[in-house]
């Protein structure tokens, strides 16, 4: 929609991949759309995945006990957050729509999306107490989690070997992203694109742009236990 | 037990923390049993949590379209992986017990252990097809979570605004660790140690201990879905 913000969290190491495929789809209907598009892509900007002492830039409240989460509070508060994620902040305040383009490793994010959340949404930017979940700081945004995965989607149904692949989504979905306040689109996955044929892979990227072209009609799923675990 | 191995993957920055004194009071206990005891002590280490390129030493099988967990794959086979994952994989078969010793960030692992699984658990040493769950390559060994929360237990409960702690332990616990052949020990929750007093913490660690001295006599849990998403 013609004037929308949308940023793209972008997770794998090649261009060539069929991930980029989909990133590289996505930007090119969001902006076809005079959607704002911005990308991070996460490996190219060689992005810090791990939590230290060294994201602060003044003086920690408590030196001697160091808790991760209280000094990026305190630190937020000041503007003395690391500038690399105040940038991502500044992304996310724009965005009317997040994108997570990933593979999913071990039913999971990638090490350096994990460490983008774990930096990123802190206290006082992503969310406060009590404000969280439907009052979560991010509200009035949507994410959609766009994933790639190794195995055939067979093998991720209920009674499948590696289970309902939902189950797996419950702490990104519903303990990151809704805690957070994000409105939670449907998951759009592309199951085992190595496995395929280049003709089905680009029957995916289609599927995917075809998605993207009425996504701001789409209504979010109810984020609940339910939709997680229910029948 | 005497004679037994045991490694500690330890996720905390702060030698002061209780993380800290979690991990050190395991140490000590499991040193006085006769055990050997190896702790990787992630953040010290600067343990690199990024799946790239530069992680295989030889030629890559398909510089076209990298593919991570294939070239991991063949790496492994041709004994080409970057030294710091061969080094943790020659740990890991070392030991019979492995301990994760970390805070719960956004309900999962701080992104610097999830790097750690990433980058470690490869196809041809952790598992292979069909070698995994049951007959995965890490059979034999037993593994334990012992997690920090920011929020007490009853927010962690099916009533509570977390909603059942086990739902988010099943990527980990049954999607990794029990598919690479691990049996699983229930884990230990030190639940909001912040949030209580001095002697409060202490308690949480002598408990600890009192559990690291039967340990070697746990039965592990059943690691299917009913433990995770039953009644």
């Amino acid at each position: 929609m013609a004037g929308k913000k949308v940023l793209i969290v972008y997770a794998h190491q090649d261009p060539g991949s069929f991930n980029a495929a989909l990133k590289k789809a996505a930007v090119e209907e969001l902006s076809k759309q005079g959607c704002l598009v911005t990308v991070s892509d996460l490996y190219a900007m060689d992005f810090e995945p791990r939590t230290m002492k060294k994201d602060f830039m003044g003086p920690l409240s408590d030196p001697e006990h160091f808790n991760y989460a209280l000094e990026a509070y305190q630190a937020y508060q000041q503007k003395a957050l690391s500038p690399d994620i105040m940038a991502e902040q500044e992304k996310l305040l724009e965005a009317d729509l997040v994108i997570f383009q990933f593979p999913l490793y071990w039913y999971s994010l990638p090490a350096i999306l994990k460490g983008w959340m774990d930096r990123v949404f802190c206290q006082g930017f992503a969310f406060n107490f009590p404000k969280y979940f439907e009052s979560g700081l991010l509200k009035g945004k949507r994410a959609v989690l766009s994933i790639t995965t190794g195995g055939p989607a067979n093998t991720y149904s209920k009674t499948g070997s590696r289970g309902d692949i939902r189950c797996y989504l419950w702490p990104i979905q519903h303990g990151t992203l809704h805690f957070c306040g994000f409105q939670i689109l449907a998951p759009q996955i592309s199951f085992a694109p190595d496995r395929v044929s280049q003709e089905e892979r680009e029957g995916m990227v289609a599927a995917w742009v075809r998605r993207l072209a009425a996504i701001w009609e789409e209504a979010p799923i109810d984020c609940t236990a339910a939709w997680y675990f229910g029948q």
